[in-house]
């Protein structure tokens, strides 16, 4: 990995120099992950735009051990204040960026004072685009934790884990501990497990409530694996699927197909939203398809790009998104169906291989 | 609830006046939660120094429903950016206070838009001060997450999972497992187990590493119950304690109980943690105890006070911490014994119960 990392910090010096500043703080810990591998919960990097060996990585007393075995490819400073001590560093320095999407407006004043007559510049957003497009490293990673999720609800409905009687929350607390059982550390958000009406609300919070014969399920849940987050929603029903249920789950299907086959490299983000909000409008569903088709997947659970009506900008090669439009009927249910998917030139590489069928248990 | 938020605004208005604004923006979200009660990932509150009928609560279109229960006593606003929303109400005031430690540089911007002629005042730390002194509505739900970790550790210890054999990592996820068992929504942050030479780490994470006998196994974990975090660690020793096993173990008991001695309404926080250090300096270990004695526990798993060297400002009753020093012997094992207690007009209210003693199994 650290030829990865030092990979990433190339690219990042470019951005600093079409920039035209010296060097850029970063603070955001994710970034600062992606920069140069440490996991901690305090560090900082300070990267100047045109010389790697002036690279310097920061954390406190707490981690200068993990710190040696990271980051043993940078000069390393060990201090109270990771961020405090790299913008004193750099106060020999004209013009330095910082993370003004990240950095606090208190936060910045004490760096102001720290890097003295260094002038602070915002570059917000330079480590985020680079992340948007995956390397293999990281497409690894996804894939692992896609893997993880896969196998985890295959576990859970050949289990007979799902069935009446049972609770959202049980659900919900068998597919983490599956996740685990298969390499996740953790689930990569709060597992969303809705049955019956409880489906058509978008972001459900499991609850006691308990399944009953006939209820759809909308279980939407991730592993998280090497830092980084799977994505998934599957609509599953208990029993013989209502002739309304079967509608809508067709209709979420084939409106996840099309938003599917238009991600692709160089094509409009909002292209994809509006393939798959098409088919659903089609139907005459079109108030009940209420978020955007997707986001962007990575070391964190949303991020760039988003996949919105609103969305900017084209898909490159190697962004890995979901999709995953949905229709919910208030007080009946709702069905959604989300992949992980990584752009590619031609068609997408799907990461998370479950069924698309409805599945009936 | 409705009842603890609405006294909570009452004397957060208190401080506005104190700070002669008109109103204020929070947007941190446990500050908004801390304050309305409101659970989601979206929101924003405008507080009125001197009207409580004027407050009004935003979030987005996700969480209508999830508003109206849990925020049935405030005007609700749904709207795509909850801050931007009433930052434009808060247009017609003179003097608008933000969180300026929690406000980014960018956002701030977009608000001082938003905002038009009002100027924006910088008012950090003003929820973060009343939420360092806990109601008893917040020490009950401290007090089930307390007792969700001491379950969970009995459970562990009584059904034989302490054992030579096992992985840091299989012991993390069955004390997780069992904490769940015992009502927790998960851990309160990611539970450490370190074993042997690794009980030298103060922050260790859990690892593939086998436990073998002889080894001291250093547990530091916590549940998270309604939002509160419970923090605790025990040092157990896998066989017959060696002798400096049972030295340094005594060592730190001692210490922890000076510090929690010390732990009372109207004395200095650094009187702790110079109690505690004072006994671990004597014994000519001063050295090896690398980290503060403690800090505040509640929405966040460190809060204030910092009970340090450096730490400044008096206990007051009601505030929640944790009493926590440890030697750390690099190579061989360290030892920390912590508690979450509440402090209180003579001695502190322990919440975490299991026995200091030195539990060999």
């Amino acid at each position: 990995m650290p030829e990865s990392h030092a990979r990433r910090r190339e690219a990042f010096r470019e951005l600093l120099r079409d920039r035209q500043v010296d060097a850029a703080l970063v603070t955001d810990l994710l970034n600062v992950r992606y920069l140069c591998g440490f996991t901690g919960s305090h560090a900082a990097l300070l990267v100047h735009a045109d010389d790697e060996s002036r690279t310097v990585f920061a954390t406190d007393g707490r981690y200068a051990t993990q710190a040696g075995e990271q980051v043993p490819d940078l000069e390393r400073l060990i201090e109270r204040s990771a961020s405090r001590a790299l913008a004193e560093r750099a106060a020999e320095l004209a013009r330095l960026g910082f993370e003004s999407q990240h950095v606090t407006v208190d936060a910045c004043d004490a760096l102001d004072e720290a890097a003295g007559p260094a002038e602070l510049v915002r570059t917000p957003g330079l480590v985020e685009q680079l992340r948007a497009v995956k390397d293999e490293d990281e497409i690894d990673a996804l894939r692992r934790a896609c893997d993880a999720a896969d196998r985890a609800l295959a576990d859970l409905v050949e289990g007979g884990g799902l069935r009446p009687g049972r609770t959202e929350r049980e659900i919900a607390r068998e597919l983490e501990t599956r996740m685990l059982d298969h390499g996740a550390a953790g689930p990569s958000f709060e597992t969303i497990v809705a049955a019956g009406a409880n489906s058509a609300v978008p972001h459900h919070r499991p609850t006691g409530a308990v399944l009953a014969a006939g209820d759809l399920v909308k279980i939407d849940f991730g592993a998280l694996v090497d830092g980084y987050h799977s994505d998934m929603t599957r609509t599953l029903v208990l029993g013989e699927p209502a002739p309304w249920q079967r509608e809508i789950h067709d209709l979420v299907r084939r409106a996840q197909a099309a938003g599917s086959d238009a991600v692709r490299a160089g094509a409009e983000v909002r292209e994809a939203d509006a393939a798959a909000r098409g088919v659903i409008e089609e139907a005459g569903y079109g108030e009940n398809f209420v978020h955007g088709l997707g986001h962007g997947v990575g070391l964190e659970i949303h991020e760039a790009p988003a996949l919105s009506q609103r969305g900017t900008g084209r898909m490159a090669s190697g962004m890995a998104v979901t999709v995953e439009p949905g229709v919910y009927l208030p007080g009946r249910g709702g069905v959604r169906i989300e992949d992980t998917m990584v752009v590619r030139q031609s068609a997408a590489e799907l990461l998370t291989l479950t069924t698309k069928e409805l599945v009936a248990v």
